[in-house]
């Protein structure tokens, strides 16, 4: 596929419009004081690593619908990434996903992925799922297991997964344990509390002292009644006691549902502890939706505390951001980059936000006018930002239309014939 | 397996306890007022399905950890089905799913499930997967879909259901479709429900004049958003449309989470319109955990309700008693024996609750002691009543010690090898 | 005050940028094949009720925290919905409460309301609390108390309200009732609901041909366990029972946290149910915070609905639109000028939404482009375009500066002192 | 009241058949090798202390039914906890409430509860409400405030609240504060955090060296959008900043609806953070209802957890126990009794686990044998356990029957006639 071709086709057709669109709103923000190019430079700076198991389908435990054309495999995902990353000029690195990237040639994939103009984020581990031939089961947990086997087993392979990522060119390990029980009773929860602080340390000393580690709380699923690491003040707790490496992971679905995850955010912020985020949106569950699907105002919200954190000048605040979602029912190669402009927005938005009278509100208690200062700016239409930024970068005006005009999924369909079909969980 | 000899021989070690424990609690009971006989009576009377995917392991999204031993088609499952039967005396009929349990040869089934005392309950038709081969996707819905072809298909895979159920002597067909929106937009409310009452309309027409249709609520998973069949308001509304064979199904995981879902089936009660339950519990979404395993007291309520419309003599009131749990870290055929002992637990203590006097403080609104006249039941340790139904139907006084006893698993993992492991859905 | 002044002045001062804004935006409508002057029409026939406690600092069980200024009658309240009416140029109606609203001067209220230019609309009746004197209380329910005599109470109590609507012009009857539950076995479900359903139908036999009445439901507070309307499916049940006069009155904050209000609204459109709203937004339980305040995607979704069922021409189509906030930390006449700015801004958005895309969309299940179709309409800066409405109506660009500027509440600080301090109801 | 007489009579009549019970029940734990004697001593030394306020009727924001004969000062309050004590045996000490409790004679009230056998648990400070004459308010927080003479006011009414409880023999301060905001934008969190971290500080300075001071958390209410302490992770890094003395009061309605807070509070105790509990129940947010009486058994594993960690010799593990409830439909003194009993039958049940076992399934992932050593203690009837240590103190055997046959209430209501009736907050 010839990117660079598609994307000067797509946007040739639209730029006049967009260049209307775009003076219009920089005159706008000028005129309430705000600075249209200081926003453009910020949104082109915006990095976000794209997930290696996000650019196939998803499935729920009732069953999965691939679609056509998806990648089979480590280095076809990677091509898929750097159409992502050439259409919205924001995805330069993937996060990979170890077994489910399942890698022998490291240097392989390495001269591919820098062919490609692509780097590595975060690793991530799994325990979650037992492999063919593995010598103990995962079934009842892992880095918290009862049995000192299936901890070595858990430990080793997230210090395996550190070599894959210093041979990449990684700086980070992401750690998500389905670790809990299901059944009251099933688990003494400071033993298993004990347990896993314990194999955390022993990835903790295997980490290089230029690598972090990001650990991750999630309230349940697969356990159903109780998980490990349940919560950030679980997660919190953990972090503190590894060390400076060491630092609380977000992922916007892990939070009880309805409850103000933004404060979450701004609490780790506080305290020196965030790793970065696992961006998503859920209405009922850890659903795995689109950035900004469901409620793109609290998405906004995320990234306003990001904002003035940045502005404010907090030490050490440098977080990761990473997408982890499921497309189930739509393709994921348009779903990420829907996803990549949902973030684009909800950034540009609290960008615009006028702090200082957000501050002078605040500090006088007039909260109307507070809450107005961050409504003026999210009722702000900045499309014609996102795209003006794209358009610097090289990168396409509509991502979704040149993507579709592309006809890269036939193509693919054609290249990538799928073997099987995988269904549900329950048979 | 010899399964009279193993429950004998398991008693033989428990009876004189028992006597002892029996004895105590009847003459409790007496000396309270209530009748130890007439609720044996009522829980000897007591029939649960036991739906055939429940003898399997199931699974999350995550993974699946299947254990030795599992069943391997429908002839094993019901096989399976006995041992649980046996053991508790209350489990005499399977309750079917098409197409998971392929059956080609019907009456070979039919024979089959004679000879080891089983009936069948209602049957499941799923059109929430596609099969192999299949002409058209349910990927975007089935009964509700946009596509005429779909719901054709769908409503076809309904009528073959029953003519399943007919052969074998089923007497219920039960519903539930996944259909659904993921994200705002995706569907039209009104036009999916249209298209859905449209098919359950011809579904219904199909129906054997003494057959029931159960339709099954849900307000979300595997569909994210939006559910056709969202809330007992929704299935209310539909049975209500289709006439007096059709009513509305309880599963206890699908209402909202802390929800009361006791006051939910006093109003399908109310309105002639429950049609029965599927039991589990849940704590965080629809867990599908044992039931009474996370809300013991509300599992009572529950039961409270029903044992107050059967005295009462509401009309038309008889609902059928189903299972539907996931088995992901129990044993399958002990977590549903266990299954059995909370369902009768629950429903012993209801029978316990002394009516008259809580109709009494309920009129005069003393709180306080309407309350506590409900909780005085639920504080009985019934167990000794459980056991002597269970004895009296010559079943285990202690099923699950009997059933560990017999070594049933472990002669059915050398006789049902496994060929495949199944792993989660995002791979 | 003179408020045409007031606004006038205000008004002056951003025209000519509210012109340039609005050029550009009614632009880009045109330039998107929509019609700014059709959403224009639309806006400015949107009207909507201010209940009259509306206008007074709300509290919670743990107190209140009054401002200055605040109307201390009926008469007072409506100079001060008369002011959000000229700002906004939107809500000509108040909606009473009675007894909140004591009036023994009923012919001077509507002599003075007609004076004001306001009218009324739908009458709350109030059975939750107990008055001064009253012979029976409502300390254990109204209208499915298990005493006749306070049942009677309640019922006589809904009529005479229906009396006050008559001589004041309203149209409609909207009856909440707190009656239910605060711990299992306190209520019979099933009685309680016979009891309520039977005074609803004695209120309904009193209303007149041309009236509605409303039945609003809610899961929560002040019962803790049950409430005896508690969900849209109880409501839907006995407006049907009720007739052709009684409807479903949809409270934003009665869902279920996190449920899906806007489905639930398009069944009750579906099923001719629909009354109206009672406007408000929620994070955590019946918060009665600013309309889209928490979720304005939301509050959008909402309106969505509202807009097809228009667009369609369902029959019988004609919903109330109310708010029903608690204004805590605001000031209420901000918080309500802010609110009607918020409902503008939704509606406009559900009215910019491109609905032939959307069902093209719908029918190819193209969910991505569906929801795009929403998101680009949410995502339009509609500002001008109310700005625009209520220019044309002779209200103010922009009414929060031009109260403020008007110094009301000073005013009204002189006019009204407060005798008391009422605090929370621990104490 | 002469409540020896009192009880002695009701004793009278219960104590044959008690003996009958208790035998009965004795043997069935030797039975099952326990020993009844060690959990009769437990149960013995069980205190728990009554809040001054909970001898009152509660109220919701929708009004307030105050019921005959309710104390109407501190006083009064301490002759009611007097009853509950010698009736119940178990609540020796009476947590007060400033300024609720308003002492200028506190000599006087140390010698009367003194005279009444009764001592002082933990005082509490409120900063939620503004009281007459107030220099600055709290309507916008208070140790968070924007402006420090608030927080400067807040910090010394604490310190006036520890000179109480000084006086009085109080060893601890319980602060909760209602700090938060209702509105996105209202609070920077991190500033208010740090601000409430300041004020804590002071208060913490001026704690007595033998003192504790517990800091409450809640997730929402009165304050609708975040609250500055709304987790147990922000309430541990408070407490952890503080040092030693401080530590984190878990209340059971302050854990995310249908939360894992068993979990946290096995958390706290891991992290030697838990000071201890406000006990209640809650359906579906901070309802105040009696303990137990919506999910008796997840009571019951939170008592499991405080079981295990004094078997397990958890260092400086003491845990308060307060009740916080808030009684709106039931007799609050009634309410009270059965709280206690409440609480005991969850502590015996608790008691009654077979460890042992537990950890021996636990270890080896016997997950359904491990579930069913608590379910087994779980449906043991420990009344007559809880009756028999009732007995050995002197306490009433049946303490509802004993406090309704002594005419208390009436006599009560003679001698204390109610002024005023408060309604709610909405006007």
């Amino acid at each position: 596929m010839k990117w660079n071709e598609v994307i000067h086709e797509s946007n040739s057709g639209l730029v006049t419009r967009h260049a209307l669109d775009w003076e219009s709103l920089a005159e706008q923000i000028l005129h309430r004081g705000g600075s249209p190019e200081a926003v453009i430079d910020r949104l082109m700076e915006l990095e976000i690593a794209v997930p290696s198991w996000g650019v196939c389908t998803g499935g729920t435990r009732f069953g999965r619908f691939p679609g056509p054309g998806e990648p089979r495999n480590v280095f076809e995902k990677l091509e898929d990434v750097q159409a992502i990353h050439l259409l919205t000029g924001s995805t330069p690195r993937v996060s990979l996903h170890i077994p489910w990237d399942r890698i022998d040639r490291l240097h392989d994939l390495k001269y591919h992925a820098d062919s490609l103009g692509l780097g590595f984020d975060a690793v991530n581990s799994n325990t979650f799922e037992d492999q063919q031939g593995q010598p103990v089961s995962y079934k009842f947990g892992s880095l918290s297991h009862t049995d000192k086997a299936v901890r070595d087993l858990a430990v080793q392979h997230n210090i395996e997964v550190i070599e894959v990522g210093k041979a990449l060119g990684s700086r980070a390990l992401s750690i998500w344990i389905a670790d809990g029980s299901s059944y009251p009773g099933q688990s003494h929860f400071r033993r298993a509390f004990e347990r896993a602080l314990d194999s955390y340390r022993r990835i903790y000393e295997a980490l290089p002292s230029d690598w972090r580690v990001f650990i991750e709380h999630k309230p349940f699923e697969p356990a159903c009644y109780s998980t490990v690491v349940a919560d950030w003040g679980i997660s919190y707790v953990i972090a503190s006691a590894l060390g400076k490496k060491a630092a609380c992971l977000v992922d916007l679905g892990h939070t009880p549902i309805g409850g103000n995850v933004e404060q979450t955010v701004a609490m780790l912020i506080q305290a020196r502890k965030l790793a970065g985020f696992h961006f998503n949106d859920c209405k009922y569950a850890d659903d795995d939706l689109t950035a900004g699907s469901i409620n793109p105002y609290q998405l906004f919200l995320v990234f306003v505390e990001l904002v003035l954190a940045a502005e404010e000048g907090v030490p050490d605040f440098d977080p990761a951001y990473l997408i982890d979602q499921s497309h189930n029912v739509k393709d994921p190669l348009e779903d990420l980059v829907q996803t990549v402009g949902n973030l684009q927005s909800a950034y540009a938005r609290a960008l615009l936000v006028d702090r200082e009278a957000l501050a002078r509100y605040q500090e006088s208690n007039d909260v109307l006018m507070a809450e107005l200062t961050l409504q003026e700016a999210f009722q702000t239409d900045v499309r014609p930002l996102i795209a003006e930024a794209r358009r610097r970068k090289g990168a396409a005006l509509n991502p979704l239309a040149a993507f579709r005009a592309s006809g890269y999924r036939s193509l693919k369909a054609k290249e990538r014939p799928q073997s099987e079909k995988t269904s549900g969980t329950f048979q």
